[in-house]
């Protein structure tokens, strides 16, 4: 089974709909990065996907790094709510959920 | 300046995790449905995402589809807050921005 995880940040505050937005810039970014196969297959599941929150999303990055895991990691650029370079948001995968839960498994939803 | 708008259905209770798991079905699902060309353009521009909110989300596709607009509406499976079926989020585009906005121009922000 494939699945999409998106991990925000916790230590910011944003509306619900800056929330939204950062998540689908994760969400949009981290499947483009997936590989041609994968995605094909995403698309023949129910492209699960799961929210989650951390406080430290640069460690998370780095661990789908070194898995191999499609990610992204979001900066927002500043014009609304945030400063610029806030990191906001992480996309993790779609790939395999047991590689994904070595990641997030322990993270608390959103 | 192309853009996308995830429209959220005001007329349902969702946790925020839920909300932003739907804007991203609704993100992606649109992007997948934009054609190659505009999908490119659109990865070399800031990848515009605006999330509004509306209380007849079927009205709003059936507009778009009206204007070849790229669109995805999301039914929840229903496997965890809600009926099966419930319709939740609405993505847009990418497509151009004024033609957006002849829908969604007047919604207000999430």
């Amino acid at each position: 089974m494939l699945k999409q995880v998106i991990i925000i940040n916790q230590n910011i505050r944003m509306s619900a709909g800056k929330m939204a937005a950062q998540a689908c810039h994760a969400s949009l970014g981290a499947f483009e990065r997936a590989n041609s196969a994968v995605k094909e297959n995403w698309e023949k599941q129910s492209q699960k996907k799961v929210v989650v929150k951390s406080n430290d999303l640069v460690k998370l990055k780095q661990m789908a790094d070194d898995l191999d895991i499609p990610n992204f990691l979001v900066k927002d650029a500043g014009l609304t709510e945030l400063e610029p370079g806030t990191i906001t948001a992480l996309g993790l995968g779609p790939d395999e959920e047991e590689k994904i839960d070595k990641i997030t498994g322990s993270l608390e939803l959103l």
